[in-house]
């Protein structure tokens, strides 16, 4: 009705489209065999109206306001727009609506038709003292959209999704201004048809928005090239109480401390941006993914090094561990003819070499620009990949790359159907720290599994170079053997990992932003005068505390769920709460 | 006694250098003929007994404290150690201290060892409502170190001149941990020893410390590859009153709004930087500069654009304009022999081609790496810059460059001996509005010039390419015709430049920071929403106003000076002021 569509209420994605493990006969085993669960039995996906939905808290000024300023079709208030509006998909989020457990329910959803509309829905609401939280894809996992369980104020959704054109391309200065409420897969349709690429590509890309990238600070699969979207944002604009903050782009500045910077990463805390001035550039003649195999880990993240130190230039340079290469090979099509053929004979090849092929790593990298200078790239990269006791695999691995880089959240979904919880944590660290990380982090998570007395899973990969470090980031699977317990299982690994984060010299989440479920490990992160220095921005901006409250802040009152849930907190809430 | 050395209390660098004109026929015409000064007569040196030094303002208790932490060898307050820490080298102090016009001297200057006295020093100052303004080396020109001419209470300067170590080399991840007091060659020598370096370049470069480059957003002659000191500085350690901010060294994190962005650019509002974690890079085995001329501006502006459109990798990219140009060949020695021969024959060979010499601009590349990579991107660059009607002139023009690029402001200082004021504006804009942006600037100069009714001269280069944008860098000076409307003549052609970047979407400054010089454009640069989040985040991080007070947040209070001078101001106080 509105014309902007959501994913499902209950997952990721839109409705229609899952993981299928037809045609994929490792997935089954492999699950079998590294959490005990049996994917055989159908899911059983929630149904919405198990779910008992708190009526809306809206005053009926306020809501009059609102329909004035976005006109009927605009304003949505029934309990199943609410309900996508409350959540974002991470693993907590979509346990609890499992659960049907909902808590504080945004009341009303509203779709401006422009940054006009914007400004009136913002004055009009914190004139009424209501809560605005932006909208875009809906995929934030860190439980930066949901209201504040004791919040007593009206809650409006402010849903971005009518604003997704790209306005405007500087074709001499490689610059375009797009509306913030534009997906992934709008925006590089747009930029496309004129041949320009922003090169954002975050694992998110078909569900996430320009806006939210920039509110959480998003990093894409190509950032080795385009850069983190801190890099990629030069201007912006965000609408405030009576005002808009207007930075007009500019390649670099020293206007003080940079204003630009306070947005990113502000999760709608300092105003809803509405469009931003961002990087393109022209579609490259050459874009190619190249596959690789490493005898182990620690060589494909020695071969990573090298190649940032190196003269190469890629725009993707990634390795997953052992385990997630297995789990690679076993969510892939069974393959056929020559491809089987091609693949078991190199199998056979490198187990003859000596390789032990349980610790096999996969890697890709990507390289762009013009077919000559692709090549002397690709030829420096082969040179020390080899010297790292790796093989080229080519470019046809490169391909499935390409095609499966998005699915991994389905997976997800068909494993809760299931009864299992996965989810996700990822870090970034200086290059001499990257083994350790690793091999504490790992090890944290098994200890963690052991604790909780379950049949964990976790796996690696290796992503995003700087010339200083990079980030790994976990991904770890753990089943629903006590369904009373799931919850603080999961839990006990989660802040096992993050808190390993903490303590080997390695930040609190790389590209998936704070919330409220990073908050508490901030003090720890960026020691507590960076958190009272956020404090001081973040409160001192927004007095009324109108703008999505609770979230990157830890409130640090014991008894005050921190969380989307209060389950009971096994550890304690960590870092140094504040009184 | 100290062991810290200081630029001249009256000028730029150290005692005993100086430009000399000698040997550089062609300087005394040049000057005559674009701002009609005779530049034979000798030059007066101002005298130090001259001044009237005001009384320093300390309270027993506060000197006691501070002795008790620094040492008596480490506390001075002698009148030339507080002129020396009262001032930067903005024309404005220069002018000023040369008029004996001192207004508010700093009382105290205290010569930390470490951090842990750093710390001493801060609180005990905080809690005795003392003001605090860190000291680095002392070259920033937009006022940022004076003190405000009403400030009634102590005020210390902290110089962090002892704090001058590299203190650790991370060699696997490319890091280096560095004291904030290091000057620009101390750091390149502990670095280089151990065959790193930090590639910063500032022309500030001898005289500029890590802290200072913090907190003013510096950047370098090989930002190109470097990137800005924003780029390079990956952690860093600031104190604040009871406390330390602490950010790990990092190459990426989305731990909400970067509060290493915020002290980047805080000019000492936000704490004292006492160290920083910094991006280091192998000394590569090629480094070189090259030099090519351009028939025009226009041409040269093109072929920078196409450079970084293209698959080349350059570290520095410049180009000056004609007027820039030209003053390059009358700063120079005398050319003998072959070297005098080959470059007449070159410009009689361009002149054979139908250049106007008049015109001709000349532009420098840099190149860094393996041979071969250096030789390729060399190639590239010189397709592109024939392509646009330009030469390569060499290495020998660039080794010229590599000789002469610190020694600018010595310059300056000769003609304020001799009664000219000169001044640098610098900014940075989209590619597409460069030449615009180019045009208008030396117009609105003119345009001051004339109405100033003095013979001005203006010149400018290019330089630090981004992906969507660089930096332009005037140079303006003009004749002290009428001592009593020097002051007012120099603002009038400051004001109308600065002006001019504003309504021509450029930055109030690309690397000098805000001070108090460019605080009354901020509102137009990035918006009074914008500097409201400024005095949310400076004035809510120190509510006693004790670190470095009236710095980057303009007052706006009509009456209260700005600058650092209360001259009248032509065309009132720029931006909205906030009451």
């Amino acid at each position: 009705m509105t014309g902007v569509k959501h994913q499902k209420w209950w997952g990721w994605g839109v409705e229609g489209i899952g993981f299928d493990p037809e045609g994929k006969p490792a997935f089954a085993p492999f699950v079998k065999k590294q959490i005990g669960l049996d994917v055989s039995k159908p899911g059983i996906p929630p149904k919405f109206e198990d779910l008992d939905v708190p009526a809306p808290i809206i005053d009926g000024g306020l809501r009059e306001q609102l329909l004035g300023i976005v006109g009927e079709r605009f304003l949505l208030d029934d309990d199943l727009d609410r309900i996508v509006h409350t959540f974002g998909k991470g693993v907590r989020d979509l346990i609890r609506i499992r659960r049907g457990d909902l808590r504080r329910v945004v009341d009303v959803v509203v779709y401006p038709a422009d940054e006009t509309q914007v400004q009136a829905v913002v004055d009009a609401c914190v004139e009424a003292d209501a809560v605005l939280i932006p909208f875009g894809g809906g995929s934030n996992i860190v439980g930066a959209l949901e209201p504040m369980p004791t919040e007593r104020r009206t809650v409006v959704s402010v849903d971005l999704g009518r604003m997704a054109k790209v306005l405007e391309i500087d074709d001499e200065s490689g610059l375009a201004r797009i509306q913030a409420g534009a997906l992934g897969p709008q925006i590089e349709e747009q930029l496309g048809r004129r041949g320009w690429t922003m090169g954002h590509f975050p694992d998110s890309f078909t569900h996430s928005t320009l806006g939210g990238w920039i509110a959480t600070r998003s990093t894409g699969m190509q950032s080795d090239k385009y850069g983190d979207i801190a890099d990629i944002v030069k201007g912006l604009r965000a609408v405030r109480h009576r005002e808009v903050l207007a930075l007009r782009p500019l390649p670099s500045t020293s206007s003080g401390p940079s204003v630009r910077e306070m947005i990113l990463g502000s999760e709608g805390r300092l105003g809803i941006i509405t469009e931003a001035w961002v990087n393109v550039h022209r579609v490259p003649e050459v874009r190619e993914i190249v596959g690789y195999f490493f005898p182990d880990f620690s060589s494909g993240l020695r071969a990573m090094k090298e190649i940032n130190d190196s003269d190469a230039h890629v725009t993707v340079s990634r390795v997953s561990d052992a385990n997630e290469t297995q789990f690679s090979f076993a969510t892939q099509r069974a393959q056929r003819g020559v491809k089987k053929i091609v693949m078991g004979s190199m199998f056979g090849y490198l187990k003859r070499r000596g390789w032990d092929l349980d610790q096999m790593c996969l890697s890709y990298i990507g390289f762009e620009g013009g077919r000559r200078y692709v090549k002397r790239n690709q030829a420096i990269v082969k040179e020390i990949v080899k010297a790292n006791g790796g093989i080229v695999v080519g470019t046809g691995v490169g391909s499935v790359y390409d095609s499966k880089k998005f699915q991994t959240p389905y997976i997800r979904d068909f494993l809760l159907d299931r009864g299992a919880t996965a989810d996700v944590s990822e870090t970034a660290t200086p290059w001499a720290n990257l083994q350790n990380l690793y091999d504490t982090t790992t090890e944290a998570a098994r200890a963690a599994f052991e604790k909780a007395r379950t049949q964990g899973f976790v796996m690696c990969h290796f992503a995003h170079s700087y010339h200083s470090g990079a980030c790994l980031y976990f991904t770890f699977a753990l089943p629903d053997t006590d369904a009373a317990n799931t919850y603080a299982n999961y839990d006990l690994v989660k802040r096992a990992i993050q808190q390993n984060f903490m303590d080997n010299a390695a930040t609190v989440s790389h590209h998936h932003g704070v919330g409220s479920e990073h908050a508490p490990w901030l003090d720890q992160d960026i020691s507590v005068a960076g958190t009272k220095l956020h404090r001081v921005l973040l409160e001192g901006a927004d007095p009324g505390r109108n703008f999505n409250p609770g979230k990157i802040l830890h409130d640090g009152k014991p008894g005050v769920a921190m969380h989307s849930s209060d389950a009971p907190l096994p550890g304690g809430v960590p870092g140094t709460p504040e009184v």
